[in-house]
Formats: C-alpha cells, sequence, structure tokens
C-alpha cells in the first residue's frame, strides 16, 4: 500500500497493527505534552517536604500543578487533595466524610453508582455500622429526586453524606447533581460527588457545585488525558474528612504520602488543555451520533441506554437483546476494535450490569450491553471500522446467545 | 574556571548552580533507564482491567513488573500488592490486619516507627479501639526484645498484629525483624514489617522473613531510584487483610484502583537494578564513613546516634550539641549541601526527633540532629564539598543555639 493511499479498508487495520481504541472511558491515551512532562519533571530530585533548597523547589513545582489543576475545577489550590487515583479519592470523600460525621450511621446513595463507591459504602455497612439506603433510578439512569427527599426527610439528623455520581460511567447519564446538593445541604448533610467520568467532557465548577451544597468531589486525572496513578478530591474549606492514609501528615494531614511531583506536574498539563479545549465536544458528539445511527442501522433492536440528550458527549451504550455483551466484545476485539461491556475497573470479570440492573432491567438485559466511548483521539475512520466490523460481530453474537439458550447445552 | 580544571572549591559548587544532594533517605535520584522506561510506557494505551486486546497488554506489562519486583524481593508476584506509596503500603499493612484480626485489639510497636506507622497505630486507637502498647528502644536504636516478650506474654490473644521497622529511616539502624516475627509467630500473632528505609540498602529477603514469621512487608519505589507515587505491600499468600481502599476489586480485591502499569514498569527497571546491584554498598559504605571521620574533626562533640555497625551503609546520623538542627541545615544550604534534620516526611515542619526521644534522649539532645545520607550518585567531591562547608555552618548554628539560650531573648 503506498504512501498517500488513504482508502485502507477499515478491516485492514487489524492487519496493519492497528488498533480503534474506542474504550476512551476506560482510560485515554496522555496527551504527548503530559508524557513530556512526567518525564522532565522526574528528573528533578527533591521531596517536597524537605526543607532545603531542592525539597522547596519541588515543593514549588508541585503547589504550580495544584493551582492549575484548581482552576480546570473552579477551586481554591488548598481545596485540591491530591490522592493515588480517583478510586482512592472517592473512598477518602465518603469514608472520611462518614467517620467525621459519626455517629451519625445512614448513606444515601444512588443504585448505579461506580464500583469505588458502592463496595466502599457496603463495607462501612459491613465493617463500621453504616446503613446504607439505595435510591432508585429512573428508566435513564437519573435519580429519583423525590426519593431522594422522602428518604432525607425520614431521619435527617441520622444521615452521615449523600454521594452521588455526576455523570454514571456506564451509561452516560448526566445526573441532577446541583439539585441534589440542594435537598442534603437544607439538611446540614454533606454531599460527596464523584466527577471521575464527568471531568473533562461537562463543566465541574466546584465552586458553583459548593454554593449548591456539594462539600467534596473526586477526580482522576487518567480520564482527561493525564497519567494512571494520580487523582484529587476537591474538600471544601470547611468541610472536615477523617484521614484514609496516615502518615507524614501532608496535604492538610487529610492524605499522607510523599508527594507524587511529577504526577501532579503531568496532571497539570491535562488540566491547562482541558481549560482551553474549546467546542471539542461538539466533535465528540457528532461521532458519538454516527456510532449511534449506525448501530441503528445494523441491529435496529438494539436499545440506547441511559438519557438520550442529558448524556456524556462520548458515550454510546446499548443493549443488543438476544446477544452476550462478551461475545460482541470479543469479535470486535478480534477485528481490531476495542470496546467495553462496561464499567473497566471490575478486574475483568464479566457480570451483568448493576446500572442497568438499578434501572429497572431484567439481568437477561443487563448482560446484552456494549459501551462504546469515543474521545480525543477518536476519528470518523475509527466509527468507519466500528460500523464495517459490526454487522458479523453482532451476527456472531447473536449465534452465541442462541447457542447459550438452548436446553441443556 | 577553564576546561579540565577539577580544582573548583566545593564551595563554588552553590554559585555555578550545582547542588549537593546529600538526602537520599528522602528521595534519591531515579535511575535515567526508569525514567525512559516511564515515559514510553505511558504511550501506551489501555486499562489493565479491559477485557479487549489493548487492555490485555497493559495488563501483560503490568504482571511482568510484578515479577520482576517480586524477585528482587524473593517472594511470589502474586503477594506483591501494589499501592500509591509506601506510606499507603504501611496502613494497608497495619490497618487492614488490625481489622482482619477483629476483635483482637492490641497492637505493640517499638516507639521510633516512621510516622506511617505511629500515626496510623494512633489513628487505630483513637478510632477503632485499639490498645497501642510502645515497644522501648536502647541507647543504639533497638528494639528491647526482652520487653517485646514480655508484652507478648501478657496476653497473646488480644494481641492484632506486631509491627516494626527493618532499618530505621532517620538513625539508620537495623532492627532485628526476624527474632521479632519469631517471637510473636510463637503465639500466632502476624508481623508487618516497614521495609521502606532497608529496600535496596540491605537484603529484603521475603521468603526468609515468612519463614520467620513476618507475614506483610512494606516498600517504596522512589527510595530505591523508581518513581515517586507507587509501592507495594509484600503480603503473604496465607496473610488476610482487610482492604484500605475499595472499588474495582484489583489486587486480590486487596487494593481498588486501576492499576499504575507506567509505573510498574519504571518500578521493575529500578528492582532489577537492585537485584544486580553487587557491591554498591561497599561504596556507600566509604562515603559515610568518610563523613562520620570528617564530621568528629570539625566537632568533636557530635555525636554519631544509631547502631555504629548495625546501621544502614548510606546513613549518617547526628546529634550536634548546642546547635538546633533546623540551623545546621539552613547553613549548609546556603553553602549548597542538602541534608536533613531527620524524616523528610514530616510536612516540613521541624520538631524534635521522636527517634531520639524514644531512645532515651532529652528534647533538647533531640533538636541538634543531622541526617546525612549518601546514595547511587553520591561522589567523593560531595563529601568534600560537605566538609568543606561544615565548619562554617556548625559555628553559625553554635551561634544561633547560644542566642536561643539567653534567657529573655
Amino acid at each position: 500500500m503506498g504512501e498517500g493511499d488513504d482508502h485502507r479498508h477499515p478491516l485492514d487495520c487489524k492487519m496493519a497493527g492497528m488498533v480503534v481504541y474506542l474504550d476512551h472511558a476506560a482510560t485515554t491515551p496522555m496527551l504527548p505534552a503530559a508524557i513530556a512532562a512526567y518525564a522532565e519533571a522526574m528528573s528533578v530530585v527533591g521531596n517536597p517536604a524537605s526543607v532545603h533548597s531542592q525539597g522547596q523547589n519541588a515543593k514549588r513545582m508541585l503547589e504550580e500543578s495544584r493551582e492549575i489543576v484548581a482552576t480546570s475545577l473552579a477551586c481554591d489550590p488548598i481545596e485540591v487533595v491530591f490522592t493515588g487515583s480517583g478510586t482512592e479519592a472517592i473512598n477518602l470523600g465518603i469514608k472520611g466524610l462518614y467517620w467525621a460525621r459519626a455517629p451519625r450511621r445512614r448513606i444515601l446513595v444512588p443504585g448505579g453508582e461506580h464500583h469505588a463507591t458502592l463496595d466502599t459504602v457496603e463495607w462501612l455497612a459491613q465493617h463500621e455500622d453504616a446503613i446504607v439506603e439505595w435510591i432508585p433510578l429512573d428508566d435513564r439512569g437519573r435519580i429519583d429526586l423525590g426519593a431522594l427527599e422522602a428518604a432525607i426527610a425520614r431521619d435527617p439528623l441520622d444521615i452521615a453524606l449523600v454521594s452521588v455520581i455526576m455523570a454514571n460511567n456506564e451509561v452516560g447519564t448526566i445526573e441532577p447533581v446541583a439539585e441534589v446538593a440542594a435537598l442534603a445541604s437544607a439538611h446540614g448533610i454533606p454531599v460527596h460527588v464523584d466527577a471521575v467520568a464527568a471531568y473533562g467532557y461537562i463543566p465541574v465548577d466546584f465552586r458553583i457545585l459548593a454554593a449548591a451544597g456539594v462539600s467534596a468531589l473526586s477526580v482522576s486525572a487518567h480520564k482527561v488525558r493525564g497519567p494512571v496513578g494520580i487523582g484529587a478530591l476537591v474538600l471544601g474549606r470547611a468541610t472536615t474528612v477523617e484521614p484514609l492514609i496516615h502518615g507524614g501528615g501532608q496535604q492538610r494531614k487529610v492524605r499522607s504520602g510523599t508527594q507524587d511531583v511529577a504526577a501532579a506536574v503531568s496532571f497539570a498539563v491535562a488540566a491547562s488543555a482541558l481549560i482551553a479545549h474549546g467546542d471539542e465536544n461538539a466533535r465528540l458528539m457528532a461521532l458519538r451520533d454516527r456510532v449511534i445511527a449506525g448501530v441503528a442501522l445494523v441491529a435496529p433492536g438494539a436499545q440506547l441506554n441511559g438519557d438520550p440528550t442529558h448524556r456524556l458527549p462520548g458515550n454510546a451504550h446499548f443493549s443488543f437483546p438476544g446477544c452476550e455483551g462478551d461475545s460482541l466484545l470479543f469479535a470486535l476485539d478480534v477485528a481490531g476494535v476495542s470496546v467495553s461491556t462496561g464499567s473497566a475497573c471490575q478486574a475483568g470479570v464479566p457480570e451483568p450490569s448493576h446500572v442497568l440492573r438499578a434501572m429497572g432491567r431484567s439481568e437477561v438485559e443487563s448482560r446484552g450491553a456494549l459501551r462504546i466511548t469515543v474521545g480525543h483521539t477518536s476519528t470518523d475512520a475509527d466509527v468507519d471500522a466500528l460500523l464495517a466490523a459490526l454487522p458479523a460481530a453482532h451476527a456472531l453474537a447473536l449465534a452465541a446467545g442462541m447457542a447459550d439458550r438452548v436446553p441443556g447445552h
């Protein structure tokens, strides 16, 4: 194939060793500038807790990075607590608030949260006497505000916290976070927001959210073209949490451990790009809408899950009746297209989506799900490749689904 | 100063923008190969929890790295739980064992541990009903085994765990970890070892330690020429800990959160170098002994703290009577020499060394301490620079110490 030949068939991509990556919600490629900044910062020597000039130089780099990350979230730098991951931030936000609010025991949480929230509140229930109350979702994945209001009204004084996801990582639904916060803060109840999937795709303005009553908010750098291994809990100045990791007393004594200057510098490069990113969302939505239209042609029975309009710009999430999501995923993978059945965070164990279950779907319906997420490196050619590979993959997955239903098979 | 002129006076270093770094215990420069590997791995796309081929490629890189780190610690790969820091590993080891061993409440800990241990057990005491018993140190910083044995004998069935540092991060004393483990394991009590300061400088062989009764062991990558932002808890196969961070269930469900492939790859490069490092220790000891001899000439009253022979090869820790450690540190910093008053992990707040206090020193004696740690980039020229700068710095610190003692000043 000669140079300048751009009529390569999408199905040739796999053979050419190119993979079409449509799983940007799991993790998205780093910006080259964020990689370069990381590499450069790693050669600077000094622990930012050290008093000498090299330590103070490292500290300056760290604090300048914190300022940029804070700007991208519209919060004060002192409100940014760097963590080792979005998961750690969520754990710190939820456990930290729960412990700080003892002896209150109730935690109100929608049923479709990320596992970092689900598993954390379940641990608090099993281990720390919490009472977890699951707030239902409607069929579009939105929290039932009436049910939340009723749950709060039952005994507001015993509620330790409310935690809510800002945009669902699987089905992409954007949640009415400000309304949730208003209901809770009317009773002085702190609200933690999991903004890991939202950050970088919809505005995450902590000043506005804090005014509505949000106390703490979690994000992750690798979802916004920064590095894996660093996240942040935005913790309002007036909010107290019990630390999760104890030690040297770094970061307002909320999160101990040698601070990762290079990761923070790299995170800041990604955060700057967010601040400047302009109308990238229009481009993502156009790509996503091509995916949605293309899937409807190939599999007219497929259902777009989540809210059709209030959803993340890069997210397309479908149920394919009669298919196992795994079969679709594997067939697409063989064709060189990387997608997901849902969250990438369940350690590779395929299981029915708890988000769809929380939205009222049956277990069978919750198994045929596929998440296709476009991101900053996605192109029309990627969508072409997906749509070219989909008919055969869908036929295979349907056949596998039929075989599964043969009695005794 | 012409090229080829290597008679530059050490005091010119600062003017030339060169800093003499003698604080390798706080953090040590990364290996260039570890930086390069990090940068290269960051451009590989894929969440190791994703099922598709890109995710599985990332997972393979991660697991190969885990194998190398395991080899450097003489443990099985499945026993390596990557964390975001040594501090997190210590928190996971101690809190995880404490919770898993409920309703047992006693924790036995020597008084000179790192803050990651001290603050963790103090939190367990304040918050989770733990009873912490401090085991005394002798004047060389070694745990009093007789006192430990007596404490165990008092009520072995109520002991949740013993935690002990393998080599003290401030004074450098190497602890009799195997003897501690033997005393505890005779009663079925799990032992956590903080090997953060030891790893890379003395053999850390988990197979031998586990045979002696050690259940879990914490290390950090940035102390061994790898990156900040990754550590590991080595968790024996038969040992159960309650997780600290909940979520996607990664790493034996012990530590959730997207696994940091690039950091693990870089850590593995540093770990490989450890495996191959040969007799670097002899070189470090020679440099350190030059420091010790030089300090004795400048300040004959200065006392070498810690065990004179059973100590980390790169560690020289002194008390300078009549001086504030801070004054010495600042005067050396002005001369372009970076050292420490003790741990770098106390968020830059100078205070009397709790390690010296645990060794029976007075508060006044515990304030005049200086830690000088050599490492892989240290040279004779660095020691020359330190020793050239020390007389003036010492005179200044003595004067400052005198001024502090003038009544009413």
